[in-house]
C-alpha cells in the first residue's frame, strides 16, 4: 500500500487519518494541500513526509516553471509545515538544488528510500533472538516511510527469515498511530502483535520478557539524542531499566549533522484538542520527545548498526559515500 | 459531591463514567447491581468501592434479616466484584463480622474514611515546596474515596495550606479517569492543573521541574510493593531516573499485611474492548500494575509517612491502634 505518490499534476496520499477503518486516497494539487496534509497529520512519518514534501517541490517546479521565486517560496512553506523530523527540510532542500530536474530528484529520494529500508531491515535481524517478545511505540511501517518501514520493517525481516517474534504495540496516543497503523500492517505482515496502552509499557517489560524495543526516529543529534514520538523517552527509561536493549531504526537522512546536542532540536507542540475532554482544560500536548543518546542501545542504519559512543559512530556516519541503487 | 450513600432501602451512586459531561445519580437495590456497578467501573477509587461495598452488604443483612447463609453468599459476590483492590474485601468483612449492626458498622467505615482523608492530606503538606510542579497519575479525589481523596487531597491541602502548586495530570487511559475525573476535581477545588498524555510523564518530568509525584493505591504489601493504576509503575520508574520524590497516599485499609510482596497481588485483567479500534484485534489490558517497594520515597498514611525501610515501618503500621474519631 503507497502512502506517497506522484500523479502527473499532482501529489497522491493515502489519508491516514482514516485508517483503519477505511482506505481513502486523495489528490493535492497545489502547495496549501501539501501543507495541510502533512500538518494535519494525513500524511505522517518523517521519511514518508519527506517524499511527500519532495514530490510537492516537484509539484511546484511544474507549476511554476519560470519563476524561481515562486518556487523557492512554496519550498520555504513546505519546508516548516513540521519543525521536527529533520526529513522533509533535508528532501525539499535536496530537490530544490536541482533545477529542471525536480520530479527526477523527488523520485530517486523515494527510490532511495525503498532501498534504504531494505538495508535498515536487514542490517537489523541478527540483533533479534530466534524468539521471544518486542516491543515498539508509534508507526513505523510502510505508511510512515514509503519503503517497508523502519522498526516496523525490521520485526517484519526477522519474521521472514524464520524467528518467531511477538510484538506488543504501544497505541501511541494522542493520535493512536499504534492501534490504527501498526497493529494494521503487522497484521497484513503476518506478524503475532498484541496492543497495549502506553502505559502498559512498564508492566510489559517487567512481565512478558521482552527481548529488544525498536523506534523510529524523526530527528537525531550528533551525540545520539534522538527525538521521536512523544512516549519515546519513556519507553527508554523503562528499558534502561528492565535492562533491555533499547535500538532506534533510522536512515542517515533521519541525523541532524548540524545538531551537537537534543537540546537544540525544536519540539512541536499540537493542539490541546487532541488530547482534552472538558471544554477549557489546560493541556501541555508536546507532539515529540528527546531521548538521550546514553538510553540508546545502537542506531540501526543502511550502513549497518551504530554503537556508542556516538561521537565517533555518528561523526563517521556522516562521511559515508551516498550508497548505490541496487540495479533493478 | 458524595459518590455513594446509603438510601434507607438501596444504596445510592454517582456514575463515574458520565463525569465529567453529566452528573448521574443511581440507586442500587440488589446485591447483583452492586457487584454490577462494581464491575463496570460506575462506582470506582478502591476506598470508595470499599464504602460501596460496605453498604452493599448492609442492604443485603436488610433484606436477608434471617437467613445468615444467603447474607455470607451476597457479601461473597461482593468482596470478589473486583480482584487488586484490598479495601473492598477489608470493608466487606466487616460490616459482615458485626451481625445485627452493619448499617452502623458501613456508617462507620464511611465516616472514619472522611477521617483518614483529612489526616493524610494534613501530613502530607510538609514534603511540598512553597510553590512548583507536581504530577499525579490517575484519580484519588473525593469521588474515588467518599472524603477529602487520598494523592489528590494532598494537593488540595497543600494549595489550602498557601503553597503554589500545579498539578499535571496523567490523562490515564484506556479509561480516562485522570482526564475525566482528576481535572474535574481539580478545577472545582481551584488548583491549577494541566492535562498530559500518559506518555509525556517523562518530558514532563525532564522539561517542567516536577518536584514531587504523588498517586494512590489499591493493595500495598508489607515490603512497600504497590498496586496501583496500571501505568503508576512506569511514572515511577520515570521519577527515579530524574530523582523526583514518589509518593503513595493511602490509608491503613489499603495495606494488606498478608502479602510479603507484590507478586502475590492478583492483576485484573479487563477487556480488550476498553483499547483496541479494528477488530479481531488482540490486547493485553491489565488494569494495574505493581511498583516496588524500593521506588517509593514514602507512604502518606493517616498515621504521618512512612519511609524505607518498609519491612520495618509497615510492620509498626499495622500494629497501631485504631484512630479515634474527631468529636463531630
Amino acid at each position: 500500500m503507497d502512502s506517497v505518490w506522484y500523479d502527473g499534476d499532482a501529489v497522491g496520499f493515502l489519508d491516514q487519518r482514516a485508517l483503519p477503518r477505511a482506505v481513502v486516497r486523495e489528490r493535492a494539487t497545489t502547495t496549501a494541500a501539501i501543507v495541510d496534509a502533512i500538518r494535519t497529520l494525513a500524511v505522517r512519518g518523517a521519511p514518508a513526509i519527506g517524499i511527500f514534501g519532495a514530490y510537492g517541490v516537484a509539484l511546484a517546479a511544474q507549476q511554476h516553471r519560470d519563476d524561481r521565486a515562486a518556487l523557492e517560496d512554496a519550498a520555504a512553506q513546505i519546508r516548516r509545515a513540521r519543525p521536527t523530523a529533520v526529513n522533509l527540510a533535508w528532501a525539499v532542500d535536496r530537490v530544490l538544488a536541482t533545477p529542471g530536474g525536480e520530479l527526477a530528484e523527488a523520485q530517486r529520494i523515494h527510490e532511495e528510500q525503498r532501498d534504504v529500508d531494505h538495508r535498515i531491515a536487514e542490517a537489523s535481524i541478527a540483533l533479534f533472538p530466534s524468539n521471544g517478545n518486542v516491543l515498539t511505540h508509534c508507526n513505523t511501517g510502510p505508511i510512515a516511510t514509503g519503503g517497508d518501514g523502519t522498526a516496523l520493517g525490521c520485526f517484519v525481516a526477522a519474521h521472514r527469515a524464520g524467528k518467531s517474534l511477538h510484538v506488543f504495540v504501544d497505541e501511541t496516543r494522542p493520535l493512536l498511530q499504534g492501534a490504527r497503523l501498526t497493529m494494521f500492517e503487522l497484521r497484513e505482515a503476518g506478524v503475532p502483535c498484541t496492543l497495549i496502552v502506553d502505559s502498559a509499557a512498564a508492566i510489559t517489560m517487567q512481565r512478558k520478557d521482552v527481548r529488544a524495543i525498536v523506534v523510529g526516529a524523526d530527528r537525531i543529534a550528533r551525540n545520539g539524542d534522538t527525538a521521536n514520538k512523544i512516549g519515546t523517552y519513556g519507553v527508554a527509561i523503562g528499558a534502561a531499566h528492565h535492562g533491555i536493549p533499547f535500538y532506534v531504526a533510522a536512515p542517515r537522512s533521519t541525523f541532524d549533522f548540524a545538531l551537537e546536542s537534543g537540546a537544540e532540536i525544536p519540539i512541536e507542540e499540537r493542539s490541546g484538542e487532541e488530547v482534552r475532554i472538558a471544554d477549557g482544560d489546560p493541556v501541555y500536548n508536546p507532539a515529540f520527545d528527546v531521548t538521550p543518546g546514553r538510553l540508546v542501545t545502537g542506531f540501526i542504519t543502511e550502513y549497518g548498526v551504530l554503537s556508542p559512543p556516538y561521537a565517533e559512530s555518528i561523526a563517521d556516519l556522516e562521511h559515508r559515500p551516498r550508497l548505490p541503487l541496487p540495479v533493478a
